[in-house]
């Protein structure tokens, strides 16, 4: 067995590395790579993905699998290699049930998918949209029904995203957050409005370049193994173990943006690079799932950088570097600013309170589109009525509608959830933060973060993709994702900012 | 017949995106990859580089090749598909003769020697390299047994970077090299040595970027195909076909270091940014050989960049840049000053009087390690006594002098006489460029490059890898690769220059 696992492990070594390549250069496509490289790029990443795909899809993988699975039964369930053969053989499965055929058509339907929502976004007009996206709904369909027979048709979308997590789980969550989350926006929307447009000001962009790289420095981001880029769109990627690259993008008139955007990206940076060395080159470097890594990012991102303890540290700091703009203004109303609550339309700039109902809208109607209830042609007039309901607002085109996500044209249908959820695991964990590390808020004051990123890497981080999202939730505190510490959190934060 | 070359270029398109992927991690890692992601990001490359040759090597290309080469010998040879099917066979052949085994030890081989190698330089102990270079000499032996019968044991290891290039031709031409210009760089010693201390000052090197900008915007390189970055030693490389970088690095108190390096690599790039679209995605989107990408490297660095009417028109503006430390100079001292010849230890420092000279010692002392008639162990003494006679010059120690260069560690035995054939070649090229553009001097005079670029695309660049080296240099310039061009330039300039 000894030398079956390491050949389990070379296996999955060329596909880690096959994978990592293909960072290296959607990384280099969205920082540096010149315009005119675009075709030829498309090319090259395409057969790094069909090369990927062909050893996930390997007979000798299946054999590998079968030969080590009973040996397996009798290994400590919670090992390394225990996790690695059940890893291996959940996508083993998954990519086997899927159709060679199927895989090119959806990547062709997709990058379609995507040009055509370039354009009808830019012109806010989602006609020129819908028969791509018809196309998606259909595959994505079509994908659900190779995973037959399933609970729901939407399990098997999910599942891509958080593996082993059910949509009737997910809707229990978000049915239990939607009417306190719609009842305390609207008692916010009763109090007066707070002053912000101290945040509109010009801000210099390379001062708020070093006061983000001052800030994750303290927060604990490894230069040696790491870097922090420009870019259009914020993200973060691991271009090998030890090797994890997040971008931001200063906006002169909004201070906010990049500030919690480089905060947001290094939480899930901090992830990537807590992974357990033994962990290296294998399916399990990576994290549990994409809303156990949204916890990272909005852990940082929020709990830490949108509040009080952090700002007694940084405020003096902040007003230093830009003293015209904030010298005369105190911290509790900088405090205030950045927490403020507003029904919006854009989710991407979505505050905390209001974040959660853009995403249960979203998932609502991927359910109906799944379903059948929904035609895509309906889907604008769906959306609009949603965001009345939930946000009190009409978006004035679909530009700001229905269009504003990338994620239907490329096909994540399944996805948005996770974003949500990853704010539930955020608060959840950090609870238990609070229980262990009782005077974490005198340390955020003095700038200290060290005791509250070694206690997410020996409890999170560690231990990668080993355990499924709510298992190792579970295992943490002791509770599977629940919704409750949200909401607390919510209503404590905002009762104190707006006097509720 | 038309699917079959279908085939051939879908397994070829496929070959040269691994390459591509390949150039990218390798630019990375060379620019802008955090130190700590070195360990991981070794492995990635050889998986990529494992997965390039293995599909060089399949059964499916040799059958391919098989049923096309029939029905090639009726197409045009100088066509597209016809040098397709040529180039491929070659590479086939080449890597089928060598066996798994043997690529594998040379990889260990020369990553040990690579280590070795900087931990010697930095001792100036050759004796601490001296087992892994017998190691690697002992392999580029064996490499080339695999392809025995031959007339001389170097015309494998010159093959790989001369295609279809003997060592008798290339000891021939230095035959003819040695003896001139030996005495030449005499004669130039025995005139009063030129003053360049003003080269020497301290340059800011924003400023010295700039103006490297400036430069090559104006012989054309094509921002929206290509980058310029800093790294530790210039290269350039084509990440993708029409994605074409470069790099340089300034030095404070070093003029002319970036800036002909800067136009150095630019005139590799401009070749790569000249190949015709329709050899993309192939293994003749490339150079024609070593050579002929030196030629174009050296071109626009001496012939144009070390010319006087480059510098009427250029000399102003660096005057402008820098007015404290070039304001008193002249134009006709700055222009000596750049071409001052000074025999040295360090091949890359040389000027153009000397430089074949260190190639010459390198081949020689190459061809004797692989004849067998001289040992590893005394290649140090080896080295001094020809650095005396063709130089004048005996290196302090072995850091100046045996391991100065990287190429041996590396396995690149064979590689170093591509350098002084470039030379050659970019003056031959040089005499029917200026007998095809009459007022060359009078263009550059006026800092216009368009038409010698349009005539470096049109008779070299387009064609990429399609025909070997010498069979392009005789379609262009009605004979194969020739020393007297390069020696009637060499005399010209410098009689001039030093009043011969």
């Amino acid at each position: 067995m000894e030398s079956k696992i390491q050949q389990l492990k070379l296996l999955l070594g060329e596909i880690t590395d096959l994978l990592y390549a293909q960072s290296v250069l959607s990384w280099d496509q969205q920082t540096y790579m010149p315009s005119g490289g675009a075709e030829g790029r498309g090319e090259i990443l395409a057969t790094l993905a069909r090369l990927e795909h062909t050893r996930w899809t390997a007979p000798e993988l299946g054999r590998l699998l079968d030969e080590l699975e009973p040996a397996a039964q009798n290994w400590d369930p919670d090992s390394d290699d225990a996790c690695l053969v059940r890893v291996a053989r959940r996508e083993f499965t998954k990519r086997t049930r899927v159709p060679n055929s199927f895989v090119g058509e959806f990547a062709r339907a997709t990058a379609l998918g995507q040009e055509d929502w370039v354009r009808a976004r830019q012109a806010s007009d989602f006609s020129i949209f819908q028969s791509a996206l018809e196309h998606v709904v259909d595959l994505r369909r079509q994908y659900a029904s190779f995973f037959a027979p399933y609970t729901h048709i939407y399990d098997a979308l999910l599942d891509d995203f958080e593996p082993g997590m059910k949509t009737a789980e997910v809707q229990t969550l978000f049915e239990e957050l939607r009417g306190e989350q719609v009842s305390l926006v609207k008692a916010i929307a009763d109090r007066p409005q707070l002053d912000t447009s101290f945040l509109g000001l010009n801000y210099d962009e390379a001062a708020q370049w070093t006061f983000g790289v001052d800030v994750i420095s303290r927060f604990g981001f490894d230069w040696q193994h790491g870097r922090l880029d420009k870019s259009a769109h914020p993200f973060t990627n691991s271009l090998g173990f030890g090797d994890v690259r997040i971008t931001t993008r200063p906006i002169l008139n909004q201070l906010g943006s990049a500030m919690f955007g480089t905060m947001h990206e290094c939480g899930h940076a901090l992830y990537e690079l807590g992974l357990a060395p033994e962990l290296a080159r294998t399916p399990l470097a990576a994290g549990a799932s994409m809303a156990v890594h949204e916890s990272q990012s909005r852990m940082w991102e929020n709990l830490v950088g949108r509040s009080l303890p952090f700002w007694k540290f940084f405020y003096p700091r902040l007003q230093k570097t830009f003293p015209a703009q904030l010298g005369k203004v105190g911290l509790e109303k900088f405090y205030a600013g950045i927490n403020r609550v507003q029904p919006s339309y854009i989710r991407t700039e979505a505050d905390e309170a209001t974040y959660n109902l853009h995403i249960m809208l979203r998932m609502e109607l991927e359910i109906a589109l799944m379903e059948g209830s929904l035609a895509v042609k309906d889907l604008p007039g769906a959306w609009n009525q949603r965001m009345q309901n939930y946000l009190g607002v009409t978006p004035p085109d679909t530009a700001r509608g229905v269009l504003q996500d990338i994620h239907w044209s490329i096909g994540s249908i399944g996805y948005f959830p996770t974003y949500a959820l990853g704010n539930l695991v955020s608060v959840q964990l950090w609870e238990k933060v609070r229980a262990d590390i009782p005077d974490l808020d005198a340390q955020m004051e003095q700038g200290q973060f060290a005791e509250l990123l070694g206690w997410l890497r020996s409890h999170i981080h560690r231990h990668g993709a080993k355990f499924e999202p709510q298992t190792l939730v579970k295992k943490v505190t002791g509770s599977p994702i629940n919704a409750k510490p949200y909401l607390r959190y919510l209503k404590s934060k905002y009762s104190s900012i707006y006097g509720l």
